[in-house]
């Protein structure tokens, strides 16, 4: 009976934590925070945006590091998130949800790109990590469709495999 | 005591399985997903959109597979809800949520709709469903206030009652 | 065995009562419902939006219910609060989130503001209630970074102090 406790708990201190790793993110990117946004990686996890792939942490810390990237925080820039759905299986997940990037345009802001998130990660020892994001712009691409249908049903994503 | 930490983790537990549930709103429309949208209602759940009312799951179906939201998907939209404040009492709950409807438009993305959520949801064999979601405009309308109110003290939506 | 768990549900708990508290503003606000607004507070709770400080619970009422805001509310306003990283510390904790505001224009919305919102709340007897949020646009300034840096790792603001 308390064993079946413990692992419920664990299935939902598994999921806070993920969600909350991946509500760090915009944080991160929008104060030009590599160290915290790339610490969200894998030591080899990817990052697949519209098929431009970095292929480590560190490839995701230099491009936070980015002169381009500092001068969207510099203008005023926002990567929102919303609420993820994750699924757990063991020492692995799947998260998925929509995300919105925003800058900031005269007295308002406009909203440059609503995108699909799929997020595969792994528990570690340093506890869980992104070990591959693919991300793609929802304009009608199937490739979105196919990253939030395989998100909702806690699937990998098969795009380039 | 065990038992007390039983149904505490059961709430938590509710509460996990109605945000994913309404997390998973979103993904399933922008991905034409018709059978993973109607799936989140009950049988003979309803959907009252500024007064359009949808009776049934299958009601919900046809609206995700209607050539409308196929034209939106295929240009490419955003349906973007955020985190829920959840009231859950027994096996009934009100969930409550404000959203967004994002419409690509040349290389960026328009705000199309600002728009109140209250949801009714029950628990089924099949686990949490909704019962009734009820969205309007946030344009002044005192319904979408209304909505709002009941949503942030777990009452029900007296819209149409 | 049992209290160690007793300890996890109770942490699992307090940050699912403060992810609902702090999901609850934008609907309070988009309702012109001040009551509500302002019960998130502590009594001497703080709110210092762009370095325009209220001190008290009085206060935030008083700034839900005045003129402007009610105008905002009658035209059609959205206050969009994205999902938190929470980091509970005994009965202290601090919440980071990223949040916009939308206003109805013609038959669109426009962003007027993208921010950054720290929280810092106490577990009182009514339960948990910011004692401090300060929140700066994401438009290059420093102490908006500022605020997401402590946030992400559950800092206190240093701002103004």
């Amino acid at each position: 009976m308390t064993d079946d406790l413990h692992l419920r708990v664990q299935r939902l201190e598994d999921e806070r934590e993920i969600a909350c790793l991946i509500a760090s993110y915009g944080p991160s990117v929008d104060s030009a925070n590599a160290d915290s946004a790339a610490n969200l990686w894998a030591e080899h996890g990817t990052y697949d945006v519209e098929g431009w792939r970095m292929d480590s942490r560190d490839d995701v810390h230099a491009m936070v590091s980015s002169q381009s990237q500092r001068d969207l925080v510099a203008n005023g820039c926002c990567h929102f998130l919303g609420p993820c759905v994750i699924t757990v299986t063991g020492n692995t997940a799947v998260a998925l949800c929509e995300s919105l990037v925003l800058l900031r345009r005269g007295e308002e802001y406009v909203v440059w790109r609503a995108t699909a998130n799929h997020f595969e990660l792994n528990r570690l020892d340093a506890g869980w990590k992104i070990v591959s994001r693919t991300s793609r712009l929802l304009n009608g691409n199937p490739e979105a469709h196919g990253l939030l249908r395989a998100g909702l049903v806690g699937e990998r994503a098969t795009l380039n495999r």
